[in-house]
């Protein structure tokens, strides 16, 4: 078998380094290469300037077959990427015919018109291939070396960078390189409650061990939980085969009342498949989360023939005068109780009428905590036409890091209610 | 003056690369870099294997003073990183009662015990520090080279990384380096509804040569605009003077109207500080944001003593039956216009009992466009004992991206709104 085709990429801008603006291409591009079988090889995050460009370009070179970089193609005088690549690989910026045409074309997608004087998007170095921009205005490049690797230059925006890398860059590589690409894969066991020492260390002491027989063995901590990760390469067949043992290996272990994903989905993404396909309703009542529990579901296309929408009951008021909490039940167990959950998971159900609600109340942090509820305490309540019940839970983390995990148990609390 | 520190890093592990994980330490250290002034050289992601990891180092104390890790300090066998440091530096990993104190007061601190069988923690390397882990169980590890630079080793779990950056690596960069650090300042120009092509070619084709005469520009897109940035080393008291002249320069050109703001805020943060300021409580009505617009604000601490809550209307059924939105609105002019934004607004903040209100409803896609309306169509209300009322706008974007827009866009409206 030939070596697997690998990838390396360059994220070129100041404000990423500056702490200005976050990337996400990279952590994108780790996945897709991924699903695609290529080796994501090294990323390198570098400024704005020729001098760095051209030593990532040489050491990125070093390690991959194919660069692909990020950033620096747009109009203005910081985009240093298009004549970088020219003098690295010694080729002029030429005026090009071709390329002012792809350009213009683009611009009437766009509702717009281009000429030579709107910016310099054709001035284009020699034997480069321009590339389409499916999402914006600034043409990517490509280009291939005398010794058959290949660089690409896609623009810095996410939504421009994935479109370019999925919809041209990827059948360029498909092209180029067909016997070169094989299939990555990866069992992933998610399981909750109980800590990752624990685990390996306790109730099951041999795992780690007895899993790498099926390949390269992680573990990682999730919102709520540890997730256990074993990647190896092969066929689909194979992959079916392996998953199949894995299983059957974590069943007959203490872990497996603790699994709850035997894959790689996130939490909101399976309660809506789950709502969709038992055609049930539902909706939150959230208080600590502030929304982020509905904001999760309504990512996702299709969520409006299920979730009809929330309550956020920040504050107390709230509580007691939409969802109908009693004011007893406040006064005397306070607003993060499993009674006052209850109540709100039961008054958000009867006032949006759906089949099944979930409410969140918790304390986030980092201050309103005390010594019987500590910051990080949540109580999630269920509503249903069966039954209304609440559960206290105690998570660690942040303000934020505690809203994630009380949703994302939130979620998990209504998926098993629909199951 | 003597040469910037500078910083290199390297983010350990295969979740990564293989986009099981998003890196978030690698943004934030960015950012706390540049708040402390020192130089943020380089950015490596590799995977859990000795020899990426020895190329890595190589190379970033090439670049850099001080080099820090994430990732790999763990204590499950594919975290290699206390060993590799070990072989990088030739230092044998040895038995050390001093780290084994460290760790055992840790445990006792989180509330459990530790002894050496536990795991493996106490074998350390010769001659390396010991740094305690103010949010987490494993320790991290610190080495000066014999030519006094600095490599620091910390955990991947971000709350645990930017704690042990922030508590214990920067209290000892400042000790040893204190006569080499110096500041760094950004002026940010933050405006909306004018494209950045328009801005540096058609408003203000001077402008971008204009501002070098300060320091280094970039212009970013973000939610709701361009940010321009202008970059440089120097005093406070220079930092003021440049802004301000940056501000009177703006200000007589015709980008002046689309500027909301002078610095390098969120609006959401801008939006929490006028309201306490105002002393003034607010609730939104969401319906294709799904929650996210009082996600984010109740991101921020503090934010309980202003923001009341909001509904969630994001079936038809709520706006109608929750909010009071007329069934006559909804059939007439559609659950995206203006009219329905004005009833929701007024809808949640009668329900609610707040000063001011805002509502949010459109279309998100990648269904439910039309021709009329298209995709990324939003109508924003508002609502206050003075006025009812709301504007059409249109964004570009996928789904996570306009609901992210139609929040900012929505936040900043209550912004102005307040003022």
């Amino acid at each position: 078998m030939s070596k697997a085709l690998t990838v390396s990429m360059i994220v070129i801008g100041d404000e990423i380094l500056n702490g200005r603006t976050t990337d996400l291409n990279g952590s994108w591009l780790s996945k897709f290469l991924f699903k695609k079988g290529l080796e994501f090889k090294s990323l390198r995050f570098i400024r704005d300037n020729a001098e760095e460009m051209t030593a990532a370009l040489n050491a990125s070179f070093f390690d991959s077959d194919i660069v692909i970089t990020s950033g620096g193609i747009g109009p203005t005088l910081d985009d240093k990427t298009k004549n970088t690549l020219a003098d690295f690989f010694k080729k002029p910026v030429v005026e090009r015919n071709d390329v002012a045409e792809l350009v213009a074309e683009n611009y009437i997608r766009f509702g717009r018109s281009w000429t030579p004087e709107t910016n310099h998007y054709h001035f284009f170095p020699q034997d480069f291939i321009a590339i389409n921009n499916p999402r914006g205005l600034a043409p990517g490049l490509a280009f291939f070396t005398a010794d058959k690797k290949l660089v690409m230059a896609a623009p810095g925006v996410p939504r421009e960078f994935t479109a370019m890398v999925e919809e041209e860059f990827y059948p360029l590589i498909k092209k180029e390189f067909a016997d070169r690409l094989k299939e990555n894969h990866q069992c992933v066991i998610r399981t909750q409650g109980v800590p990752e020492e624990k685990i390996f260390f306790e109730l099951c002491p041999t795992l780690w061990q007895d899993l790498e027989a099926f390949g390269k063995v992680s573990s990682l901590p999730h919102t709520i939980g540890i997730d256990i990760v074993i990647g190896f390469t092969g066929s689909q067949k194979e992959f079916e085969e392996k998953s199949q043992k894995i299983k059957e290996l974590i069943m007959k272990t203490p872990l497996a009342p603790h699994v709850w994903q035997w894959g790689n989905r996130a939490i909101h993404d399976m309660v809506l498949e789950k709502a969709l396909e038992k055609k049930c309703t539902f909706a939150f009542a959230e208080s600590c989360t502030g929304g982020l529990t509905s904001s999760k579901i309504t990512d996702l296309s299709g969520s409006s023939a299920v979730f009809y929408g929330g309550i956020i009951s920040y504050d107390n008021s709230i509580k007691e005068n939409v969802l109908g909490v009693q004011k007893e039940t406040l006064e005397k167990f306070g607003a993060v109780s499993v009674e006052c959950a209850i109540e709100m998971a039961r008054g958000v159900r009867e006032l949006l009428k759906t089949d099944y609600a979930v409410s969140i109340t918790g304390i986030a942090g980092p201050s309103g905590g005390s010594k019987e509820k500590p910051v990080g305490t949540v109580a999630i309540g269920i509503a249903s036409k069966e039954k209304n019940t609440a559960v206290l839970y105690q998570f660690p983390g942040d303000r934020v890091k505690l809203k994630d995990r009380f949703s994302d148990k939130a979620l998990l609390t209504l998926l098993e209610l629909m199951e």
